[in-house]
């Protein structure tokens, strides 16, 4: 028999959940993807990955490293297809989808045409670059390059790395070598089994003099037969925690000499007798890693966005308990804690995607100035400067953003309970490959530091009475350090709020600092010492300028309902991150405690406002069911039907049981005789007395051991 | 050429750093492992599994999921052996260390062994538990159980269960029945390819009457060919986040009848006529889900300490850029932020042990007393107080001492750089196993809700003038609401500091709950409008509670330069956890803004103290080689060795490229012809206008839709 089911179908929720949004799903859409022409164009990404047979998604949970890996290089050839057909803002576009349906490919195909080209585009000469280009490296038809920088031993410390590159005057040639084991190339996206070519950082070396690293492109394997070429020795690292679709790899070489014209010389020059030519100026390199920055911020909300699609329609069919009178359980989305598990990570994935498009705007705004800018520009100053400022604060956003989409994707799983754990949840893939991010580009502390440097630079330039630029202009009102709310909890009072206690925490990292330098310390010392209040400033900064970044996009939207609810959503994500840092604001007086107990009913409020919305809001993600790979998150809500389809095709029966004969029938039909009497653990504090008797010696000693195994 | 190299090796750092510890790091190890027996029960564990081949840990990164099944089956019969002839306390600290090398076994084992035997313990009557064990049910010989509780609409909601046992008078059977889909029993450890038996959940049906969930054994495959019997459906249920090892499975039932006497009866009564008898009072289950939590105590914090000795090792024998003047480039864990990204952790993960030992202490306690004890000795009431008090905080220890283990391991991840995103550092396996505990056992976030409602009792009665028991005797002292700080950081103050800040979010919800009770709200929609304050409630009081019992601890281990050690890192773990919350105590005026700048100073002062002692300190958590299963935590310091060898073993270059000529070779000879004229892009706006035209008529409504690829 059945039970009577007086509740609404999954499918049947879900519609209701759609009924009558109070806004326009497609306009807010276009709000939050910058353009129409941008969303469109995602919306034909998606239309054509969905039917292309390599970006097959509902399967991969299932494929072993090796089949990852071959189901990855399928991808290539499409992709160089559109990579030499497409201009740089589609193919932007394109990529940006791309690395949500397959991280690892996106990072592969990146390591070939963004990183070894970029080598190449940063430091070739006008001739050597013609010369890589007529060998093939746009299309990777001949060349297909990897960037061999990171070692076994030394990763951010580019300057401390120890392969070198001899040079050796009679051949014309430089010699690179990998003198110990901790300076084996380590981590070689592409490295494995797809690269001809590499990048080499290297310690120049002439005439036993160290010139510091340089770049040297070296070849790794005959194009033809896809040998390795003498002297260079190639393996896999193996498995890792995900992106185990790249070819991760070692290198080490063993005297390979590269002609010198191999060496990209745009910056230092070595003639043909060895002299070498330094370059006058330290080149510019903000360009580049604010590009890659700004990048992974708007990934940490593609992809947040992605996993919170999963985790609202799912709360949103998913019934548990019955509250009340209620024959049908409730909804539970309609629990306050789960709108508060969910709905300010919604905030916050909204909030870094405004702040993505607004930062990859003012880049392409910046550097189209800068190329354009006559030298003589009264202006140049002032755009170098706002330059400088974006690259430092890009490198906190990159840290804080990577580090909230993160915590979102595993907020997510836990959120949807045991399903959450099933690979085919999608959620533990996600993690897995995500989490890169907070390491790679720079380890996320570490640049929060670099944030916080800025930061105390910053101040230190207020107080001589320095103009600052627009990210940190409130540092020059000093007045914001005992600014007070007006209890108005608007948008004006919370980008108060955080300049406020932002103004704060920066100059308790600046006064830290200055005062160490007073006591004698050298600037780096004293930059150590202050390490914990830098890292504070960062964040606190950082947060800050998200919510900014957020209310100024609000505030350029226009009137309308699509704006209204943005409005909201800001509001939730200013006052949700108040709360979360509550301490600052109370140890700088902003708000008082009464204050901050209205901040905690207007975020639960807000909570349970945006949840009457949560479904068509995260329907303008725009993210289709087969980007998001997940029954749970199904758009027309068939979550266990999905799910079960999908565990099924994935695990089909065996014919034969693996090990049953071997392993469980000698376990079934064991005779009892074989058994002692429970408890009894003969001999046990005999052996126990051996062991405690071989330790007594070694406690005597401070040193006293813990025993090991291997003795 | 290398280049000389004044700098130490990794294991001569490493030997540095253990040079001259001032404690004894043996003496320390028995004090966080509760006695010398423990540890060398635990030594004498390790030392068995490190040569048994089944636990062989070095390869499990690159096991498949099949791979993984069988490995974990093969440890059976080895621990079959143990659990026949050891007692409860030594089989318990073996399984201990076995959930350390083998979460998934673990599990595996636990299901057959606690999980179905349990439910029989629990459930069945005198002589239906003699049947079962006559079976074979202790040795599994003969039965090997499962527990069939979940379904795949329905995890923590028992009650709401769809499976049916349906009475048949006639046969003297019940029928066993899954009506729909989202009945199907789901997460079945075991069921996929393990048990011969089932503990099935049920809705007991007599006469078309629902008598509530109650328990079946039902067997589910014959035990001599193991194929599965007539009506029961079961399929694999595949891929998970981690614990592959274990065969979580599906089952669905089609009319299975099982005797009447399957029905477990030791509450509910079926007699031959299909009367039922209730129990007169509902059953004690403190007990059971106690023990379950207290384990995960103590694993969250073996686990935690597994990850920091990887972590801590690793900081010390790495080294980046140098600081000034320095040749040799600086240990990380010279880096004060590294400092305080790791010390603090292992102070916490030292301070969840010791109240691991002291719940599993007082939980053994209390059940020794309560069976001993007289029906009407004066002290029943204190001790079944005590036990429902214990019972509630563990339901907040368990979840956010899960918690803190979770972030503890990907911290610890981090903190390795890339080489931490390396399966082989075994972050990656440790992160994916542990993750499942935040959800199972109760989800985290509701087991703090829990947590946060006896709370809210408890403030109820302390305003009744109750005498509360020991964990909440604070609350009946209304004076440390207002407490202020007397400047010292002593562990009285932070210990005062700790209750006065429990006390007053506990107020805070409790009022909240009241309030809303005057308001007229059901008892159960005020609980669900005060969950946030709820949740708050029982953060603060389980963070204050894990200081109070590691205080304890240290107040009780006598004197000596081990419990010197302890006392400074109890120290640091309060003050941390302050400076983490530090809102709460300036909200609540225990401590002054400059009080917490004081807190922060004395916490990164602590944090470089540990430091001198860290290798030495993890030392003491004793754990082999084996065990951590990480290169980078090698006990002797050869990091780089070890994991390059680890590396090579584990990936041999494949004899042949797996996909070299198929999709490699057609890239590299592709001609050049064939590419376009790169940014053409021909025809890309009109397939945009057709795309933009189509979305404008469903842009009208109010339900815009983004386009999908299914349309």
């Amino acid at each position: 028999m059945a039970f009577p089911r007086p509740k609404p179908t999954t499918m049947e929720t879900l519609a209701m959940e759609r009924a009558d949004p109070p806004f326009n799903v497609r306009k807010l859409a276009i709000k939050m993807h910058g353009s129409e022409r941008a969303l469109l164009l995602k919306e034909k990404f998606m239309a054509e990955i969905a039917r292309h047979p390599a970006f097959k998604l509902s399967d991969i949970h299932d494929l072993s490293k090796e089949e990852l890996r071959e189901r990855t290089m399928e991808k290539f050839s499409s992709m160089v297809y559109f990579v030499t057909t497409e201009s740089l803002e589609v193919f932007g576009l394109r990529m940006q989808l791309i690395s949500m349906a397959d991280p690892s490919f996106w990072t592969r195909f990146g390591v070939a045409y963004g990183l070894f080209l970029g080598a190449l585009r940063g430091g070739a000469t006008p001739n050597q670059f013609s010369y890589w280009i007529d060998k093939g490296v746009l299309g990777l038809n001949g060349v297909i390059g990897c960037f061999a920088m990171t070692e076994l031993a030394h990763g951010s410390n580019v300057a401390g790395l120890e392969t070198t590159a001899t040079f050796d005057r009679e051949t014309d040639e430089f010699i690179i070598h990998t003198p110990h084991l901790g300076a084996t190339k380590w981590w070689i996206g592409g490295a494995a089994s797809t690269a001809t070519h590499a990048a080499v950082f290297a310690q120049m070396i002439i005439d036993g003099k160290k010139h510091g690293v340089k770049t040297f492109v070296t070849q790794l394997r005959d194009t033809k037969t896809f040998q390795l070429l003498p002297g260079i020795t190639i393996g896999d690292i193996g498995k890792k925690m995900g992106r185990d679709g790249i070819d991760n790899g070692y290198i080490q070489f063993t005297y390979v000499r590269v002609p010198r014209a191999h060496m990209l010389m745009k910056h230092t020059q070595v003639s043909r007798e060895g002299a070498v030519t330094e370059p006058l100026l330290a080149q510019l390199t903000y360009g580049a890693l604010l590009a890659g920055r700004t990048t992974m911020v708007t990934d940490s909300s593609t992809t947040a966005k992605k996993a919170l699609t999963i985790a609202i329609r799912y709360a949103a069919v998913r019934r548990q308990f019955s509250t009340g009178k209620n024959e049908v359980e409730t909804q539970l989305l309609d629990y306050p804690i789960h709108q508060r598990r969910l709905i300010p990570l919604v905030a916050q994935a909204v909030a870094i995607g405004f702040t993505g498009l607004r930062l990859t705007k003012m880049y392409e705004d910046m550097t189209q100035a800068l190329d354009t800018m006559d030298p003589s520009d009264p202006n140049l100053g002032a755009t170098l400067d706002k330059l400088k400022e974006t690259h430092s604060t890009s490198a906190g956003l990159k840290a804080f953003c990577t580090w909230a989409c993160l915590d979102t994707i595993d907020k997510c799983r836990q959120s949807c309970g045991g399903h959450g754990y099933s690979a085919y949840s999608n959620f533990p893939g996600m993690y897995a490959d995500f989490a890169v991010q907070c390491t790679w580009e720079g380890d996320n502390t570490i640049l929060s530091l670099q944030a916080g440097r800025s930061l105390v630079s910053a101040w230190g330039d207020a107080m001589k009475g320095k103009k600052l630029v627009s990210g940190v202009a409130f540092l020059n009102d000093r007045s914001i350090l005992t600014a007070k709310s007006d209890s108005s909890l608007s948008l004006t009072d919370i980008q108060r709020a955080w300049h406020c206690v932002a103004a704060n925490v920066i100059r308790k990292a600046a006064e830290e600092y200055f005062s160490l330098m007073k006591d004698g310390k050298t600037k780096e010392e004293a930059m150590e010492a202050c390490s914990q209040s830098r890292f504070v400033a960062a964040k606190v900064h950082v947060i800050g300028y998200i919510f900014g970044m957020f209310r100024e996009a609000v505030e350029e939207s226009g009137k309308g309902p699509e704006t209204e609810v943005l409005e909201r959503v800001c509001k939730l994500y200013g006052l949700w991150q108040i709360e979360e840092q509550q301490g600052y604001f109370l140890k700088y007086g902003y708000y008082t405690p009464e204050q901050i107990d209205k901040v905690q009913i207007a975020v639960s409020a807000l909570c349970a406002d945006v949840r009457t919305v949560a479904v068509p809001l995260v329907d303008s993600f725009a993210l289709s069911d087969h980007i998001v790979n997940s029954p749970l998150g199904k758009y027309d809500g068939s979550v266990y039907e999905s799910y079960f389809a999908q565990v099924q095709a994935a695990n089909p029966t065996p014919k034969v049981h693996p090990y049953f004969e071997r392993l469980i029938r000698p376990l079934l039909e064991r005779q009892n005789e074989e058994m002692q009497d429970p408890g009894s653990e003969m001999g046990l504090d005999e052996e126990l007395g051996e062991f405690a008797a071989e330790r007594k010696e070694a406690a005597k000693g401070k040193l006293g051991k813990v025993r090991r195994e291997e003795e």
